[in-house]
């Protein structure tokens, strides 16, 4: 199932997309899909009320995308998890995951402008798959019981500012948190939906050129494995977002390095879960 | 004006302390010291009905005490922000704040239990002054308009586990966002009671013996900078949470690192801001 919230900023409503590309309003299932939701069997109650009937059609056109969580109760991310950026980037392969954390009110939907900070010359994309949390994950056993904890999956742009994440302090989470810095959605698709999370082609393209396009399979810490990692240190609350980190291709790793301008659009897709378009606004 | 939350985890009512010791109801005034509250003029209701006599008094014995704010939407953390912190962890002072977050699902009561992180060896301790804001701050204009921003001050014991964060990868998150890692309270102590915020000792005892004594004078970046400069690259919404650093005296810079253990009792205190107690729990 495909989960969307529609309307305006701060007023959107529950929907669901189903795969003949209709869409269903689930108000009266829901008025959330928040944490309580998704933890409580939110998503079969949902199922159920689709497949009676229940739910009244509604019209997809001319209606803006919310990100399809609200606000996160935080955004996890995963810094340098693919073997191409690590190396763009000039890291090393890192031995374990590189865990930071983004400010939640930084999520916009997927196709609202994003905004250039004040004195930013190094605004810079990075397409990521999105775990969103369905159960809360604390210290977890292996690897093997992550599945049962995630809700499902969107994309993300990962939205990081050079400057402000490497040389303002040795710490990144300022250049990741800015205003408008995480475009999430356009939709939540539940796990029965997408089989193979770690076989994913993504995307992204600035004014129509292609930037970056790569595989999950490239990953070096898999979701099983991330969501296991981090529930041996923090706890995963039900609707917590993991960005599972960037391929190679970011503004950063070009020999030219082309940061993003106000004007440009930024185009992002991924695999079974649709795609974002952004414009780039000064702040 | 003292602001606080009393009763069980999850079902905090909100009340006021006086200063003779009295504590009031004030749940006909809000449901809840949130942001919303913050922004629109929450406290001067309050005070109005506390002076008009509206409020009934409650026994504030036997009750557990919460955060005098429910949970941030985030929490904005101040690394080596004293001098002699800096200096005993052997870091340079820094020449502009280092920013990291922590996850705010970590904020628990001022007298609520810390757990020791499964497999952690070097759970350390750090009294803080905590900024909390009570108006969105974006891009201000200098320093000097920080204070129509902040809602008040409290006390913060910013818990850090000291392997995961230095030595699992080089950003810090993941060692400051370990469960229950922010005791925060004991109450919210708005700024006309509390004159000059850079002028408070700061104390920290582990079992009765002293650890760390300070003063906010010692503090690198002061308040208003820190919301300035905070402003400039993230917007800081009402109920966000500012731990503005810790001064010498932790686990990591003493000569025997005596990291916390089960059953060790951590009191904190600043002046005019109350004080602490946890007692550290194995998880």
């Amino acid at each position: 199932m495909k989960l969307m919230r529609l309307g305006p900023v701060g007023a959107e409503r529950p929907a669901v997309l189903t795969a003949d590309g209709r869409g269903y309003d689930a108000s009266s299932v829901t008025t959330e899909f928040d944490g309580h939701f998704l933890s409580t069997g939110g998503v079969d109650r949902l199922r159920s009320a689709l497949a009676a009937g229940q739910l009244p059609q509604l019209a997809l056109e001319g209606q803006r995308v919310g990100a399809p969580v609200p606000r996160p109760g935080k955004v996890v991310c995963i810094g340098l998890n693919y073997r191409d950026h690590a190396r763009e980037t000039g890291a090393a392969i890192p031995p374990r995951p590189v865990v930071f954390l983004k400010d939640p009110g930084t999520v916009v939907g997927p196709h609202d402008d994003v905004l250039i900070p004040r004195n930013s010359q190094k605004t810079d994309w990075e397409v990521e798959l999105a775990v969103v949390i369905g159960a809360r994950a604390r210290y977890l056993d292996s690897p093997a019981r992550s599945a049962e904890h995630i809700a499902g999956y969107t994309i993300s742009n990962d939205v990081s500012e050079r400057e402000f994440q490497f040389d303002l302090s040795g710490q990144w989470d300022l250049g990741k948190s800015c205003e408008t810095f995480n475009p999430l959605g356009p939709y939540l698709v539940t796990p029965d939906e997408l089989p193979d999370p770690q076989a994913l082609e993504l995307r992204l393209s600035v004014d129509g050129k292609e930037r970056q396009r790569s595989s999950t399979q490239q990953m070096i810490f898999d979701v099983p494995y991330l969501v296991w990692y981090l529930s041996q240190y923090l706890v995963l609350e039900p609707g917590d977002v993991i960005n599972t980190g960037t391929p190679a291709g970011v503004a950063l790793g070009l020999p030219d390095q082309p940061y993003l301008r106000p004007g440009q659009r930024v185009e992002l897709a991924i695999d079974g879960l649709g795609s974002q378009c952004q414009t780039l606004v000064q702040a």
